[in-house]
């Protein structure tokens, strides 16, 4: 039997309110066993980039990351996000190392080929070395990845904090019985996004296909659940999607996702 | 017999010139046998600084790191510095981790006490966690340290790098062989500073009671070369001074002090 590894990713809302990011990571520690934390840098990012002056660029609603989009975003979630989380999580004595994808050569990427548009400096995986996190989780280090990986040749590229998350699931449960929790602003998956409390607690493929079919979901959950189910069809145990309190104790409303 | 271990601490000239750090990170990269890099941010965190307005608070001429400036330091150094030099040095297969002080513990500091002066968040170090360096160290890691350490109560601080790289050397002696560079803009120790050639080969201690009480260091060398005295006093084999090019082959000029 495998053991279990627990991967957490935590969205922008933790990430924004000093008060919450600390209860969350206090909580965090106290998981036992083997761990790994995800995050991205929240609106930390476009606040740096207003006071720089660096406009936004969208093209058909998409962000483009230029070159200078991608030094806020290496400052941001390399520097003051991951260690503020790093030495946060020290308090704690949970004994926390901060990674970027080049860190180690944990996660290779190539930049997005250019079709329709050029995301600039974006990232996706192509190999997750899972001898390098192993060694470290075999170290009783708890890996922190902020949302940046690199190609091998010198450039540092933006990636998705999510797909981070899923990815490193799927590599890991070559090795462990992965679960892996998406931590964001709701309470979970909501029958109506207008009720804070219409949490689905359990879903897999049949009711998701269901809910697909009747529309039910919001459709900022679709590609998060495209995600979840990709991972679950590789391997990993257990996809959560909810609030920090999640980490709190079962009885908390959160979804549960499995094949 | 111990095995030999390199330190290597880079100034901020380095950092500045895009190509100069390019080739610098390549003759690191193919520095034989475990090595570790020291780097702080050199100007780009007074450019930074600058362009955010937050203004450069000295006190009887002395620097002071205020809330603002050591976010700052934290997006420089851990950030866009140290991932950059991280992917770079990936690039040249040479497998680097990006670390502060706080990641996997390593460096614990204390914030300095206020006497005459309130650095404010400035660590002086406090203890080097020679176990989790020697652990990467053996899964053939090269970490790679920027001037940030924290006090274990989840505050990072400001740590100058030149005294990084000197606490590194002396608790790494313990374990192996240690040889000390420090690169920065001059050839070595000079005899007359007016003169780029004038690198004095060879410092003793006899040496360099002779050269203080002749007046013929320049003003900015006394600490450094303190720093460096300090390290041979504490175990460690071999202490360098001068340009990068001293990693190329041994004919060229630089400072090598012993005791």
């Amino acid at each position: 039997m495998k053991s279990p590894l627990t991967i957490v990713k935590i969205g922008g809302n933790v990430i924004e309110n000093e008060a919450e990011l600390t209860h969350f990571l206090e909580l965090f520690s106290r998981l036992s066993g083997p761990k790994i934390l995800v995050h991205g840098g929240g609106k930390k990012t476009t606040a740096l980039s207003e006071r720089l002056g660096i406009e936004s660029k969208l093209v058909n609603g998409r962000r483009i990351t230029d070159h200078q989009s991608l030094d806020v975003a290496i400052m941001i979630y390399a520097g003051l996000v991951n260690k503020t989380i790093v030495a946060t999580l020290q308090s704690f004595s949970c004994n926390a190392i901060g990674l970027s994808g080049a860190d180690a050569g944990v996660i290779l990427a190539g930049k997005r080929p250019v079709k329709e548009i050029d995301f600039g400096f974006v990232g996706d995986i192509e190999l997750v070395n899972t001898g390098a996190i192993n060694s470290l989780l075999d170290a009783e280090l708890v890996p922190v990845f902020c949302a940046l990986t690199h190609d091998g040749k010198g450039q540092l590229l933006n990636t998705n904090a999510d797909t981070i998350a899923s990815e490193l699931a799927i590599a890991s449960s070559e090795t462990y019985d992965t679960t892996l929790y998406y931590c964001f602003e709701k309470k979970g998956v909501l029958r109506d996004v207008q009720k804070e409390d219409s949490v689905i607690t359990h879903i897999d493929e049949a009711l998701y296909k269901r809910l697909l079919k009747e529309q039910i979901l919001a459709e900022g959950m679709l590609p998060k659940l495209e995600n979840c189910f990709h991972a679950l069809q590789n391997n990993v145990q257990k996809v959560c999607i909810g609030s920090t309190t999640m980490l709190e104790a079962d009885h908390h409303l959160y979804t549960t996702i499995t094949l």
